[in-house]
């Protein structure tokens, strides 16, 4: 059967602390083979390894870049590298944040952030989309970890509070999450009808990474179990989403601590 | 351990083919006493049989009406039938729909709806959160079925796509679910701070229940599993939010069929 | 041509110092006879004897509560005072206001909030539509006031922050406030096709009124334009709406003061 | 008093027949000096010869693209060509729309999208707001036609359904659209504490354009006032948007026909 198990691609996985690595690792650990694309290649090996280690089979694609072309070569390889996976599950998690004054923001801040944050997410949906659009309905039990949702495949974008609400020094961030948001939605109600699901997280306060840890420098916050995101717990609300069954499919759902305030 | 099995309240289960029922029926399966609250004896007792004949520990709660006092009386009749449970999940999914050109609608029916939809709504919420808020976090495994999400407990609201938009005959039924929408989100972010997570949920689709099936008499729309909820399928979703820890609650959860347009 | 001098009238107008009376002020200087209804006979005299007194046409219909009968007398009163005058704006303006943790809520206090922000508004909504579905589009200067709008009338609802967000004191007031926004948005969709307007205003900030004035006794920010909503601004902005053409209705309008914060 | 006429300037006028047109038309009749800023340098100055001769001071200045070079260059011109005129009003009314399936859609096309749409909404209002920034408040009357507003000046951005709403054929427009309000919503958060008005549309339906017409080809749709969009309705809708002074700023504002379904 393992001709068919299959494929788990997920684009952003920064440092290998955060939401992309913790669902790389929960997806692995769960049957599904694993490509990880990101920048920062030795982020990118250390995550493989570790996930290997522990029985995974999962494999590398470093980016230079966010560019579409960049993606599109990023997704022949892991076609070349497994002809017959069928891939079930993408995972656009790369963002760009920029948070500054708007007079302050400059040009090439703006393009990078709109680059990174739209261009790149439509590239990802693009490449994941021409797979998933090719494949049958996922077997029960598909390589052991498929039920029968009925479905092609789910393909679900990270967003932010910043997806929903612009703010002070937010445009250039805002104006990228939002667009991702918008992308997202539109291809729910377009791929939906061919049993494609497509979802949208609104990721609502600050998830637990090594970045935040050594910015914030406060143990008291990273002990807090009710007060930040943990990405180990996005990435269960994001296995959910894959094994909601074609009857009910969530588009948006809304992740925060119980402690947060909004 | 048996003194510590938590508690699964639901109000409204119609018939018993829809929602409540099917939450009603996962969570009794998966090791929760359940206290059925609603009017219609009959199909109360119906369903407590054959969930109590499931293996099943389930108790009925019959309302003449959803008025503040019978609700309140409801719950008194439930800790003295259960003293030592932990009411840990609370679902409120009573609801009076109505769709009306807005000048037929009766001051009567408008009152119906209104009381059914809101007053209810906070009469369930604050015999729940009386009870709730007294619990220590749950502990780990408690009565076999609990995780270690660190909550108190979980209040649960059923929305639907009235909840978020007016539409042209749904004047009083859209100001009941807008009304406890709005319940809902300030519950969530006043007690969230005590680890008690409230979420809402958007059915926005057609539930397929007897009712729906002999309404629309379709034998192909009841066979596509794709173009309606599943109530079973609505349950799984909502035990999701049930077991999610306290780094990542959901507030609200959209839930649709496949093939729905929207 | 004074037969046909159009009706302006406003449910809730408070002490007289807030958006009911301001809007009254401009409509009666504007040329529309004016009927105020509203609780507090004194203040409903005061205001009436104002506006006579500065040249307008002013009639009080006070209630002795918001429930569906006394506003439907009301209306029944002012037909009887002008017989022949076309109804062809409608405010509602009432709002019973609470903020208080949600288990402090009595029942009472929920029941006064569901009534006098839901119920009453359904009221005056039919009250006001029953007149003005009979109405022909208005004529051009009609009383000296109308313009080419090709309306029959229109309908505005004074909303708040707390129509579009639940927080954690608003339990009672959100629900109330939300309920008000669905009904303006169903009545939105089903009359707009027969040329009545009907709006929702979103008031995102405090009110500079004698209460609010008393209640923080702070002369800053009451001499302070750019922090407070001024009542005269937000009845410009009702005119604004009344005097759309149906080319381009607004159905939703916030209002806050430059320098708030949101 | 003419060194101190203000100056109105729109990005994006089409063919001269739609919502920038209109508002350049509304703004030059009502004191303000017009810059035209587009693509298409014949419609430009058909348009400027009209208003010119009408009695207006207009000038053109055309763009070759929307790219953040040129704009900033448009911007340059303008003010060497009026050097003492503050620039009190900016709209920018520039879209490139598209309609397509997603798999459909060329790099190019999602480019132009993000660059005509966002990028150019950036360059325009960052070249506004560093002229606007500089400003006093306006003067009571200034150059004639300043009210009391307290404002330094305006931003505003047309929006359209595809603004808040991304639908089967729209996710390039919509991702689009969705930034823009993004910007808006930002900026008007920053910039309001300094007195900067920043506001955004939302046009939710068709506007009757020479385009909209020719394509349509529909002599009852353009003959039913109540059914399409008039730019000069949305025109007098923006001047509101103008006047509104500090005490009660709209940000956003949705404009549809009377008999428009949504």
């Amino acid at each position: 059967m393992s001709s068919v198990r299959p494929l788990f691609v997920v684009a952003g996985i920064g440092n290998g602390t955060g939401t992309g690595a913790a669902t790389a690792r929960l997806f692995a650990k769960s049957g599904y083979r694993v490509a990880l694309i990101s920048r920062g290649p030795e982020h990118l090996q250390k995550l493989a390894a570790e996930l290997n280690q522990a029985g995974g089979e999962v494999a590398t694609f470093p980016l230079k870049d966010y560019t579409p072309a960049s993606i599109k070569s990023a997704f022949a390889s892991l076609k070349s590298h497994w002809p017959t996976s069928p891939l079930r599950v993408a995972l656009f998690n790369a963002a760009y944040g920029i948070w500054k004054p708007f007079l302050e923001v400059t040009e090439d801040e703006l393009r990078e952030s709109i680059d990174t944050n739209i261009m790149a997410a439509f590239a990802f949906a693009r490449a994941a989309l021409l797979e998933i659009t090719k494949l049958d309905l996922e077997a029960p039990n598909e390589g052991g970890v498929a039920g029968d949702a009925r479905k092609r495949g789910t393909l679900i974008f990270t967003g932010a509070t910043a997806a929903i609400r612009g703010n002070v020094t937010t445009s250039a961030f805002a104006a990228g999450k939002f667009g991702v948001r918008a992308l997202s939605q539109s291809l729910a109600k377009e791929f939906g009808k061919q049993n494609i699901h497509v979802a949208h997280s609104i990721i609502d306060g600050n998830i637990m990474t090594d970045r935040t840890k050594s910015r914030r420098n406060d143990p008291t916050w990273e002990a807090n179990q009710d007060a930040r995101l943990h990405p180990d717990a996005i990435a269960k609300s994001y296995m959910h989403l894959v094994k909601q069954d074609s009857s009910a499919w969530t588009w948006e759902i809304d992740l925060r601590p119980a402690h947060e305030t909004w």
